[in-house]
């Protein structure tokens, strides 16, 4: 054997031991040769899942949700040129909802980029600001120094991308010919304390005395608290907390903690961006990441609170509420703890009017469909009342998750997500193709309209669609969305090229790609097969539901209205 | 109207005309609503044509070919967020092939990057290195010193768009809202010589000393001369020019110069690396860009000639060849215009060897594929041979343009186009769209594989699908081209990692869209449909054959030994 392909097989098997020592169990592969060596090493490792899926951007979007759904780093690898690039979008959705994607990125090496050879870019730092690092191994496989540095590369950044705030990293790759182990040729799947280096991490905890001089003195000169949750999953244990609390807590349906006792849902329906003081806090206390609610963003924008405490162990910290005025640098599971060691009281009456206006809504939700004509907006209420036990729900950008935060979830069996990193309609089925495939046992939903879904069809291209996977798809030919606001409204060019009329259906395309599928047009229709939809699974699904505009527009506007808040 | 509006309408309405001063004529819009004032002042500019794309992936290539075909300079447009990413697999292409891309990203203000605001990225610099260069619009629409700033970022940028080495630019336009004209509102499109700055160039011709002291004296001691042309699209003075010339020209498909009367077309299937002394050249002469053929580059770096003189008249100049020597600051027409004035003589053994071997391959082409089952090779050989006149042949990555450089052209009256500035698969059809929707009067032929075909399927997603447009897609059923390297052949994982085995056809694609189809399985249904697939021009083709990868792999062997050089 060659000096070169023995240490290929060395190099290449040992960081691939790294990464599985580290904790990868699933690579999305795409296909390629200059990614040879790192394909086959994934593939051969006994331990190690590995999809192969052509198109790189739902490849991408794929591990996201599998490493998501598996709470454990996914790693992809690609081939030389653009492939990568077709990660991005990906990449920076992890970035900004920090999943540790590992981005193996295979290329050629250094003497010839840029020399007009084939599918060779400048692959080095490809994702720009929206990557924790960038790293970038050396071509050379022999020298001790680079043997080190190789392995030094791999445990840092497998440290890096899942060490809070997690993320994604890139690792380049540049790899010389030839990279095929020959027959009976092995890769060599070892590592060393050092290539696995682990970290040992302090307690999260607040001292006594910050909270006995400074936060419980805060809290008793202003007792009107609210406390918002961002986009997160659910902790059990700070629902427990929670629920020991005498405060209204503003969950967004992707907060994932609509369950709790004091949990506000319908912020977005009865908040106006108008100065009510009865509502407006003394202290907003947040933890986890984005919220969808524009009306609470605005309302606290106008209304804002004396003192913003976000909690959240390191790294940069937005400011969606203009307001924020104290980091805790602590995870939200131990400030809560804590908290629940000192009696306070807050204010009842700010609770009770969070409450009465929260539960407005919730009253007219009940009876508030049967009597209009059939709107998107009913449709998702359906689905969210109608979800099997323990589903999962995803939400696909734009108009998808804001009528589903519209409608609201409090069951603690559902677990609920979304692209709300970037907010891009570019791989939300992928998304949930690859939360659906590592979860096999619970049923997952899909909510999306006809712009993400067909901008995302590549999603259905590969060999492993899942059949516990329901489609649920919202098609008004076009993006509805912009017939909920005002400006596009009123141009002449609403339909070209805001909507963007398109007359496909997805019909065709579950064909193509074997699975279920109904095409609706009518309230009954809808009601009739809905059924069916639920219980046919051993196939994924898709039900598509053909809405008109101008109806869903009316009755979006309407609940909005009837649940806007005044005082009582 | 409100003094922002009122400055709106000027700004984005000046900017618009200055780009269609420059001159953009058509634009790519892709929906959103922080685009908004850009998409309707270049839909309301009475000679611009606007369209709408809502994969920005695929409206970015689409707006690639326009530029190609059209050869002027075009503008994409999308909205803030992961839109702009999807971008970049196109902007890499249009940097590395030299195509004018003028890529506008609408931003959010600087104040809501970072802070859970939806849709909001870090867009600055968002395309690396792949960009000539990023610009950054003022937010401030009332300052002079920013409506100053903003004149000369739009000159600043269509002048270095424009001029060569030609190439992609971007301008990130942060804009706050409110951004839509209420009714009775207008851009204003106003331009001033400032705004629209011209640009006037020196001659590119060499001095007549450099000629007669430095070229000449190198051409008469260095007698066996070869020159190569890379990609680029064929100019006609510079055929003539070349006719004259007893010298061989090496021209790989895509170089658009196999119509010349030495041209050698078959390097690919006739030279090996080995050492071949007859056909080593003393000088080199490059223009254009790169060249497909692997084998020509091997040759030439095992067989280096003591020169290489590349006209390139001004930008980088990559080395594909190892043997770069002297770059010649002119362009290829000036530089061979003043050649032509000296009476130069060549090495006429040297231009025969090259001839033969080129003519061996041309006489074995007429009669192999008889002999033989049915193959990818012989499909492409028929497709070559029949193109319709003044036909347009685009080739899509990766097999399709090897077997068509295989094959070889020599028609003049046809242009051929392939993305091979970075190779990828992942526009080829979108590009061929946007060539054929800005050319209508010519047919347009696509040769592709099913990998780069389904990759790159939402080309097929818009409103403008051109009645022009044929696609002859060979599906295998997977990356063949991984079958023809021994490498990957040996591997048990061939299939389902590097070939990445897949199962679908363009039949319900083509139902979906609305497009002629063909599904062709053996030699006979071939032959017996290809002149309706010709001649049905009412709506886009799929000519959709199914083929045999070891038929193909075996051929394409074959017809190379059969046509390997040895000398006579």
């Amino acid at each position: 054997m060659s000096q070169h392909r023995k240490d290929l097989l060395v190099e290449v098997g040992n960081f691939v031991e790294q990464l599985y020592q580290k904790g990868v169990r699933d690579v999305v592969l795409s296909p390629g040769s200059r990614v040879a060596p790192l394909a086959l090493a994934f593939a051969r490792h006994p331990q190690i899942n590995t999809k192969t899926v052509s198109d790189e951007r739902s490849a991408a979007f794929i591990a996201l949700g599998i490493a998501q759904q598996t709470n454990l780093p996914v790693a992809i690898a690609c081939t030389s040129g653009t492939a990568a690039l077709n990660y991005a979008p990906a990449v920076a959705e992890a970035y900004y909802q920090r999943v540790p994607l590992i981005v193996i990125t295979a290329d050629r090496p250094t003497e010839w980029i840029d020399q007009w050879d084939g599918q060779t870019i400048q692959q080095q730092n490809i994702f720009g600001k929206h990557i924790k690092k960038a790293y970038h191994m050396p071509v050379d496989l022999s020298h001790e120094d680079a043997k080190w540095y190789r392995q030094r590369i791999g445990a840092e950044a497998m440290c890096n991308a899942l060490e809070y705030p997690s993320g994604p990293i890139q690792i380049n790759w540049p790899l010389r010919e030839p990279f095929y182990p020959e027959e009976g040729e092995h890769f060599i799947y070892e590592s060393t304390p050092q290539s696995t280096r682990e970290i040992i991490q302090s307690e999260p905890y607040l001292d006594q005395e910050t909270w006995e001089e400074k936060l419980i003195p805060l809290f008793e000169s202003n007792k009107k608290v609210l406390i918002i949750a961002g986009q997160q999953q659910r902790n059990d244990y700070i629902v427990e907390y929670l629920n020991q609390l005498n405060v209204p807590v503003v969950s967004d349906i992707i907060s994932n903690y609509g369950s709790v006792d004091q949990a506000i849902i319908h912020q977005d329906v009865f908040l106006t961006p108008t100065v009510i003081e009865e509502l407006q806090p003394d202290i907003v206390i947040t933890f986890g990441m984005s919220v969808i609610s524009k009306n609470l963003k605005l309302f606290l924008r106008k209304n804002p609170p004396k003192y913003q405490l976000h909690i959240q162990e390191a790294g940069e910290v937005p400011d969606p509420f203009q307001s924020l005025s104290t980091v805790i640098r602590s995870t939200p599971e131990a400030f809560f703890d804590q908290l629940s060691d000192f009696e306070l009281s807050f204010d009842d009456d700010f609770l009770n009017h969070w409450k009465e206006a929260d539960d407005k809504v919730k009253a007219n939700k009940t009876d508030f469909f049967d009597l209009l004509s059939f709107s998107e907006l009913e449709i998702v209420n359906h689905l969210i009342n109608e979800l099997p036990e323990n589903a999962v729900l995803h939400l696909a950008n734009s108009m998808s998750v804001r009528y589903a935060n519209f409608i609201g979830l409090q069951r603690p069996d559902i677990d609920v997500h979304a692209n709300r990193g970037t907010s891009g309609i570019d791989g939300s089925t992928s998304t949930a193709i690859g939360h659906a495939i590592s979860d096999k046992d619970r049923p997952h939903f899909l909510l999306t309209g006809d712009l993400a879904f067909f901008y995302d069809r590549n999603a259905f291209w590969n060999n492993y669609l899942p059949s516990n996977l329901n489609v649920l798809l919202l098609n008004n030919q076009g993006g509805v969305i912009f017939r909920m606001i005002d400006g596009p409204t009123r141009q002449p060019e609403l339909e070209e090229y805001f909507e963007t009329e398109q007359r496909t259906n997805a019909h065709h395309l579950a064909k193509e790609f074997d699975v279920h599928y109904w095409g609706i047009n009518s309230k009954e229709e809808f009601y009739f097969n809905y059924q069916e939809f639920l219980t046919k699974n051993d196939k994924p699904s898709i039900y598509e539901v053909f809405t008109n505009k101008n109806i869903s527009k009316n009755t979006f506007k309407a609940f909005k209205k009837e649940g806007i808040y005044t005082k009582q």
